[in-house]
């Protein structure tokens, strides 16, 4: 038996293709996904797929509430931008940001860690072919893993410390793309998109699925998620 | 109208102090409660009854579950552990200890800080008359705020730097209590207890309870809390 290991998987591809990572490197995968008032169900049914198909030790779903902060357009009654084929993003950080969510989702993979004794976070944060946030970058996932050192009784008692994993950090949505298909990633289970129609399928437009889009372009390939509407 | 800061409150003595506190540094005080599945809800209400006695701004309740972690005597069905007259906690960190609940606490403040433009997150953590958390030291302040400004959007965007403010974190129980009467705190609101009977009457024999009794009595007083059981 692997060492026990806390997986973020919010079923899109990059969580999808770190479960697969993490399952390959011979760890026992506890996947953790939200139900944060997300705008679509669909997420959480496809991080519910990808965990079965990938073999997750378990899977569990932390109902947190972030609406109460409002003000992104992932949580709140702000239009998600789409953009043609010719149109690219506005500089800067997308409304499509929510307000410290992975330090939200990374505190209780921290806590979920803890109570089950594993020493591995693994998630899917990508700083070169992602949306901007700032929660996703190098600088950041170090910072939090440092403050998790001084955070819990494992680690200061125990020393038992935790590592941040962050495999995708630093490759291009291809290489990711590639690495998963490596691995045996079903992409068609998987869920991006920003702004799903209300019977779960990709717009094809928003940030999100443009990034797909054009990592499985890099390789010949087209998205089955998008193939699949 | 002073700046906006977002005050941790959980109903206590430390944290109602803190309240306080900010107060009379002229803040205009969100203040931030969790129902995260505590024993008794005596708490929330504490929590609420301060916050309207001491002029906060507003009081927000963050829903979330803590439970799916269990492990904890506040949490879970483990028994808070009671110590008679002459008894001293054994050493270590209790099982009191909720895994990770502090960073998760902050994380949400973080959340609200951004949403509102708050530059400032109050809590009552104390490093000398405490339980032994690890995350109330001083270390663990520090690398939370240094992460802290490399998550969010304000800080890396706007420049908007946040500071953990945890005035109490070298003071003891007494000078808290001591500080908290001159700014005009009424205790007998508060609520410490870990092992509150069904109608909310403090144990006095927790070590919560014993920590506060100690305090009040250095200042030749009675806990306005045991008095009015």
């Amino acid at each position: 038996m692997g060492s026990d290991a806390v997986v973020l998987l919010s079923g899109g591809l990059d969580s999808s293709t770190v479960l697969a990572y993490a399952n390959s490197e011979g760890r026992r995968c506890h996947a953790l996904s939200f139900s944060y008032g997300q705008r679509h169900s669909v997420e959480l049914e496809a991080a519910k797929k990808v965990a079965t198909a990938l073999g997750a030790y378990r899977h569990l779903v932390a109902d947190i509430d972030l609406r109460i902060f409002g003000h992104s357009a992932l949580t709140a009654d702000i239009a998600v931008p789409h953009f043609g084929a010719g149109e690219e993003p506005p500089e800067g950080i997308p409304v499509t940001y929510v307000p410290a969510r992975n330090t939200i989702f990374l505190s209780y993979a921290l806590a979920l860690a803890e109570t089950i004794g594993a020493q591995e976070i693994f998630l899917g944060v990508n700083a070169l072919d992602y949306s901007g946030y700032p929660d996703c970058r190098p600088a950041y996932i170090e910072a939090f893993e440092q403050m998790a050192n001084l955070a819990t009784k494992a680690a200061v008692e125990a020393g038992q410390r935790v590592s941040i994993r962050a495999p995708l950090i630093s490759m291009t949505k291809a290489e990711i793309i590639s690495l998963g298909l490596r691995l045996g990633v079903d992409y068609s289970l998987t869920h991006s998109c920003y702004d799903p129609s209300p019977k779960g399928t990709p717009c094809g437009t928003c940030d999100s699925c443009r990034l797909r889009a054009r990592g499985f372009a890099a390789l010949g390939l087209e998205d089955p998620a998008l193939v699949r509407r």
